[in-house]
């Protein structure tokens, strides 16, 4: 085998580590793990990372990775990941064979890796859209500290000058190992990839294609195929881990004493008892009663329940309990086909092992002897399934004591879950909340003001809450789909911290940091102008393109007198005759004008006039506006001038413009400030 | 001494605790521990919280303190805060007589309890410009999650659902209590505060005076005065624990079962060691030198020292530190007078406490056996000071190698600094960092090169950085002076977390969750109008005062056609003879336009013309306008329609109107999206 190749690892091969940007595989004789296929129990591969040094691991990427990624912008990194994503669009098909022996079914194999790929696409698309293109992310508004203006504070992100450590779970190890990734590079943070043992053959897959694309910076990944148990030993405060896996391996890393003592940020994701709320309108006959009962059963077999997010309390009014049975059990009968997922027709595929298996069935025994009722399904092995393979059968509890300590503590991580009842949307509240902070909900209504109760009662215990109706039933991405724009996370049991969400995401690989100063010194460090910072004028900012531009470049016009006839002129011609344009005595009799004003459209129109430079050149539009707000009318016989700065400069990786924000100020004849904005235009490179 | 008049307590008393919305007191016989008064070592007052119930204190503020605080928006909150801190303003008087006896001087005293109460009026006025005037918090932006838009995620803010329990430092008794109690109120969460027993009847003092002011509602603040040490037991992921402290307690809390295990949220702020770093263009002579110079005698004195922010590490270049330790010891001789601040001209109070003085001593010591040279001050008392005070003089101390690990992490709480040099900007960077994480940083120069590559080097290391220069010198609130405006706390050694920040204060006492759903159910929990949702036409929506308007409430206009006199006419009475608008060819050369198009201001006028309802009513003005992005260009004889719906409604709590944002779309005879953007108007509340 050449570890140079992009090739799946041949059967019984040790997974190799990927660190300081070569390929690393233990000396011969090295003490191994065997990891074996979800369904035959062939062997599929060995794991060992016996005698890799992490510290130097560790090192590397807060060198060489720190360094190499210190040369990218936030788009630049953020467009890397585009292109990779359209690379691993290209060898998918290679990883969903491999995927199979995990005991994914293509449908799983399509959420954990089309998932992932997907994730790299939004968060670069969010990465231009949403953060500027530089190594400063700007964080809220400026703060006036002084009277003179001479100084003021602003808060900005910089990424950790450190390493992140992702240590993922055994159940997506595309998806896990990407969603993790990518913000982290987007941020300009090394990463250190830490797969779970059962599936890091998988995540080795897709990281020699990441790696043989030829598009990441040295040392901006590295991978650790098997224990990193001292890993932690190697990390301070300026590195990261996040962590996905077991509330108990996520305690354990917890109390270690560089995160307790040291400051390492760390982050969990664990599992949670997840609850599904049927809304007492949604009866049987409705359409939320229907798409309540698919999203149970997709729930519940969808990875084989192995999903940090699948429903595991299915909350329902009280004498509902009967009418959702019969309808589960209904819809897992005629779609639910258990084997190995290379079999036709299978829909749901074995636990990821034996292992899994084991826990799954004496998690349920333990909900049995907690007051729960098999109501669907059996502990036994599904008829037809090899035993070598680690097959459970859904199996669906019913407690009577909805307040019952194993429906809301014992988490079975497979194919499982129980149902309960509620007497009103209080109840309904408590019990959701019984589960101790958990990662999504679902509650399903149609009427707003259940939702309402519901939703806003227990928001405040979960990352994310999804309101299935009728509206959204066919378009809703899933409850146990998390999605690269929404937070993934959860309060309490769930872990308490956040993933995903867009660019927070981003952000969480960075130091928010005030900064104070006078306004040069603030434009020196945001690369965005402040009001009071040093300008020039002389050439006209709209001769010049993003070549020449430079933030602080400004344009001052002379005063223009606004008379009632101009005001009058532009009711007419616009057709807003608002009486504060056009009545004297409604005008005056408003709390906010002297007597009639000019509309604060006109301002803006004649701001244009005074500012603009006509001739073709390099500004090519006005895309938009920002924060305008209207401060001081403008009566008949005032006076307007204007000032526009260049105040933010974002030239576009992939086009031959960028966007310009300029900063622009009216201020009439008595140097009163009339109105403040943004202005956004964009502006050829050259 | 009656507890339920506002009076302070008087000597050899036990400071009550106030809890379940009464005043308590241990039984007769509990094990008491003595204050004494920091000057004369005379008896302050006792403190014991021998029997209480904790676990029924954490249980009355989920409840009574949740329900009576949820009965309120946030600009009800936000309101009370201003109304205490007008309330306070009148009795501080008082309060700085009791402080002098915590070795603060009037100027120290000020810092902490007019420091404190400007806390109270920033957050209040932040709170209700920067916050909706509801419960929810609507974070970013609406995420499209389907192509028909009928799903779709929003991120909201709602408040933790438990207590949040304060455990505050002794040295800044009144700010530090209330810096942390201001953004929990406005979040809509109880606290519970525990004071540091050496300056806690301080904070009982001003406690008693809040609760006097009768503003607080039921059971949103509690006090424990006397040890607390098993109030952690009794948390759970619902509940928030703020820390200010010594790193070492920082370190034990952070090991509490419930914090690892449990999911109760834990933040720390602890004191760092930090730096001041001087740049190399501010030699002897320059503002900046004076400026540095100024900054470190007086944080080396105010407070004694005794602050987390304090500089320790005063990091100068090669060859500067003679020039430094000079004008310190100049600027110290001419300004510092020690003694107790009751008396005449003491500039400079004790430590807090002998304990304190001890330590302090004691780590001046370790510092010169680290390779410490004492180039100012010494380790005896200060000449004329009261042996019974805990006096001691400020002390610096100058090492010849700057990367001993003696001034990187030895921290003496007191007036003591240490001096090294720097070799180059790069070498000045790596020694900020050895500090292991900073709450705060400054930076003196007037080179924005050097500022660049210093404060950015530096940032990721510390929560805040302060540039000092000429032209911020006098105007600068001071690098040990956190401002409620920006964020307080820093990475690693600095106890990892954030407060203050504005609103950001407020949200770190809240959930974050995303919603998903369709417009209608976004609608309704959000309190915000979503696109897509349900709207209601028939009476004109400016024809509605906020009591009767909805969100929903929409206009839409017909059509207007464009014609190019239209244009033309524009261009000429506005001034904006932009080429697109004027000149055909130009214009279709162009990669936008299709040749002459309407100005972007054209159609924003004409769609207020399209829109408003011209007659006096309780529309009272346009203040602003925010979000306009154009979409799709308007040539000549297309036209314009445009639908306008009210999306958010903020009542003023002390006005009689309130902030509507409307959703402004454009739509052109092909029904293309034109352009799209949030109206802001100001409309009479009857």
């Amino acid at each position: 085998m050449t570890l140079l190749e992009p090739t799946t690892v041949a059967p019984s091969t040790v997974v190799p580590s990927y660190v300081k940007d070569a390929w690393w595989s233990p000396a011969e004789g090295a003490k191994t793990q065997s990891v074996l296929d979800a369904s035959t129990g062939a062997e599929v591969a060995k794991v060992s990372a016996d005698g890799l040094d992490l510290a130097a691991v560790v090192e590397h990427g807060r060198t060489v990775g720190q360094a190499s990624l210190g040369k990218l912008t936030f788009h630049q990194r953020a467009l890397l990941l585009k292109q990779l994503a359209q690379y691993l669009g290209g060898v998918k098909e290679e990883l969903y064979e491999l995927s199979a022996s995990t005991g994914a079914t293509k449908r799983d194999s399509m959420v954990d890796i089309d998932g992932g790929i997907g994730v790299l696409f939004t968060l670069s698309s969010k990465g231009r859209r949403e953060m500027p293109n530089s190594q400063v992310y700007v964080d809220g508004d400026v703060e006036a500290l002084s009277r003179d203006g001479s100084f003021s504070g602003q808060h900005i992100y910089t990424r950790i000058p450190g390493v992140a450590c992702q240590i993922n779970a055994f159940n997506f190890p595309v998806w896990g190992m990407l969603e993790k990734f990518a913000p982290a590079f987007i941020a300009g943070v090394p990463s250190i990839v830490k797969p779970a043992t059962p599936t890091g053959y998988l995540t080795e897959a897709i990281v020699r294609h990441m790696l043989a694309s030829g598009i990441l910076p040295a040392g901006s990944l590295q991978f650790v195929s098997g224990s990193a148990r001292d890993l932690i030993d190697h990390l301070d405060y300026r590195d990261l881990v996040g962590f996905t896996g077991s509330a108990s391996t996520a305690r354990a890393l917890k109390s270690h004493p560089n995160i307790v003592h040291g400051g390492v940020r760390f982050t969990s994701e664990t599992d949670s008892l997840n609850a599904a709320i049927l809304g007492p309108d949604a009866v049987a006959g409705t359409p939320e009663f229907d798409a309540y009962v698919a999203s149970v059963v997709t729930e519940m077999t969808s990875k084989a329940g192995q999903k940090c997010t699948s429903i595991r309390r299915v909350i329902v009014p009280a004498g509902m309990r009967d009418d959702i049975v019969a309808a589960v059990t209904e819809r897992v009968g005629k779609r639910v086909s258990i084997g190995d997922p290379r079999t036709e027709g299978v829909t749901m595929g074995p636990l990821a092992s034996m292992d899994q298996r084991g826990e799954v069935l004496s998690s349920a025994a333990r909900l049995v002897d907690g007051g729960g009722r098999i109501v669907m399904g059996s502990l036994d092995a599904p008829d037809g399934t090899d035993p070598a393979g680690a097959f459970v059968g859904p199996l669906l509890l019913a407690f009577d004591d909805a307040e019952s300590a194993a429906v809301h503590e014992i988490e079975a991580f497979g194919p499982v879950a129980s149902i309960i009842e509620y007497d009103n949307l209080d109840h309904a509240v408590a019990l959701a909340a019984l589960g101790g902070g958990s990662l999504v909900a679902t509650v399903a209504t149609h009427d707003p003001e259940v939702a309402r109760a519901l939703v806003l009662g227990i928001a405040a215990h979960h990352g994310r809450v999804l309101m299935l109706d009728r509206d959204d039933a066919r378009s809703s991405t899933g409850h146990g789909s998390p999605v690269p724009h929404l937070v993934h996370g959860g309060p309490g049991r769930a872990g308490g911290s956040e993933e995903l969400g867009g660019i927070r995401s981003v952000l969480h690989h960075m130091q928010r940091t005030a900064i104070q100063g006078s306004p040069d010194m603030l434009t020196a460090i945001t690369g965005e102008w402040h009001t009071g910072a040093m300008v020039r004028t002389g050439i006209h900012p709209f001769r010049k393109s993003l070549a020449e531009l430079r933030v602080g470049d400004q344009v001052a016009s002379g005063l223009r007198t606004v008379t009632l006839d101009d005001i009058t002129a532009f009711a007419e011609s616009t057709g807003d005759k608002f009486y504060a344009h056009t009545d004297e005595e409604a005008a005056a009799a408003n709390p906010f004008f002297p007597g009639i004003v000019a509309h604060g459209y006109l301002l803006l129109s004649w701001a244009a006039g005074l500012f603009v430079d006509a001739a073709p050149g390099p500004v090519l539009a006005n895309s938009g506006l920002e924060r305008l707000r209207f401060v001081t009318p403008v009566a008949a016989g005032d006076s307007i001038r204007v000032t526009l700065t260049a105040k933010r400069i974002t030239p576009r990786e992939t086009e031959e413009y960028g966007e310009v924000r300029w900063d622009a100020v009216l201020h009439n004849q008595n140097d009163e400030v009339v109105a403040t904005y943004d202005v956004l235009t964009l502006v050829a490179k050259v």
